[in-house]
């Protein structure tokens, strides 16, 4: 990873993708861009110090609670992509973060994501106040929209074509804040499809919107249906004994897959 | 990271161990430090002009075989820790590859590892000849013996506490080879052990050899027995459609988890 560029309102990453980061259709995969996305938004806050460690300071800490993502090519292996962030509007309880992915060497734009953040409460596991909103203001930027749609409101998946998995989270699945890791989420998501789904489909777009933590080891339902007036649009709950823990959506592409070296 | 030290010998690369990286007891993972073992050993392999895109120009790639690693300590969180690498040895099967981990600022010594590497016909999926033996000849490191005992011969896992559960692979457990990817095995023995044990003990040393590549759709029994000898060992196997896939041995010692922050 390089840092690129870094001014209040602009912060941008660079990164190699490595054949080790690839999935198996030799590209990039949905759960790195998350992780990648998770990244520059923590490395911005934390140049504005209003980063974890300073949340931390109140007893709060920062979680996703949307995200999007829209993606016209997905990088591919040894290419260089850059992730650059900026801050669309803030209040007390949300931060609307945006991302600009390009590809480094041609300057193509390869997507755009949205994000949305609350701070909550370590001790009390519920939402906080965001603290230093003075700061965060400052550096909301009003003349760049981004060019996708902000995450729809996501409704339970229904449907005749309906169907669940069951899933019980395992140690690995935890995070730091010893409870399911995003990415852990998504990737339960993405095993929906089977690989030969992957080799003739790319996807498009993705929405998640996150509602309630799940905790080791609970067992939870993961169901899939297509959406009603899309057929390569898919809607996903995940369903723990508390209800559900997150709701997707998932926007796909016919799109052969032809391998890089065989 | 940063890269540390470049020679035709030893090749060092830093990192700084984040929160968003740390397993549930704020510390990093077994399966972060052997994904950071196989970037190093890449580095080094690329930067001595023998790594992948050496050997697929003949049709080869480098696999993990087997894998050693002995930690007094884990990197916690915040933590910098280096990672340096030598070749101990080579034939034309065969590669060793041996690091040291350490701690960034104190210099103290975290931990060794010992891998051992081969090269593998990509298409017909069999163990091929290392190419350019003579450049890892010249860098073999013979005045530097790794202190720790290497990988030793890991038997079928027996004994009256034996159990069996079972796991299929899914898409996402896939790398870029289309087979089941090595940290995903790791993940898998991992998930072994409950929580409660994590917060109780520290893995201190960790043995794998890989025997057979696992495809997906395939289902796996992965089997656990406590070692006769040894109450803190634990021999482990994960068996496929065509036999044993790989095999493991775990070394535990008591340790209670003190959250860094609660």
């Amino acid at each position: 990873m390089s840092i690129e560029e870094q001014t209040i309102k602009e912060y941008a990453v660079s990164y190699l993708l490595t054949a080790a980061e690839c999935g198996p259709e030799q590209r990039m995969t949905p759960s790195l861009m998350v992780n990648r996305l998770i990244d520059v938004a923590t490395l911005h806050a934390n140049y504005l110090g209003i980063g974890y460690a300073r949340l931390q300071a109140d007893g709060l800490a920062w979680v996703l609670s949307r995200v999007s993502l829209e993606m016209k090519r997905w990088p591919s292996v040894g290419e260089e992509y850059a992730l650059r962030t900026w801050v669309e509007g803030c209040n007390r309880l949300f931060s609307q973060r945006n991302m600009e992915i390009t590809s480094v060497e041609s300057g193509e734009v390869l997507g755009y994501a949205r994000t949305i953040w609350m701070a909550i409460d370590i001790k009390r596991r519920v939402a906080g106040e965001i603290p230093s909103l003075d700061t965060l203001a400052q550096v909301v930027v009003e003349d760049r929209p981004c060019p996708i749609a902000p995450t729809p409101r996501l409704r339970e998946p229904k449907g005749d074509d309906m169907h669940d998995t069951a899933y019980t989270f395992r140690y690995t699945d935890l995070d730091f804040n010893r409870h399911v890791n995003t990415v852990r989420y998504l990737e339960l998501l993405i095993d929906q499809w089977p690989l030969a789904w992957y080799d003739s489909h790319s996807l498009v777009r993705l929405d998640m919107a996150f509602l309630h933590e799940a905790l080791y080891p609970q067992s939870v339902t993961v169901t899939t249906a297509t959406d009603a007036d899309n057929p390569m649009r898919f809607t996903q709950q995940i369903t723990g004994p508390d209800g559900p823990c997150m709701r997707a959506a998932f926007t796909w592409r016919p799109d052969e897959y032809h391998p890089v070296c065989d």
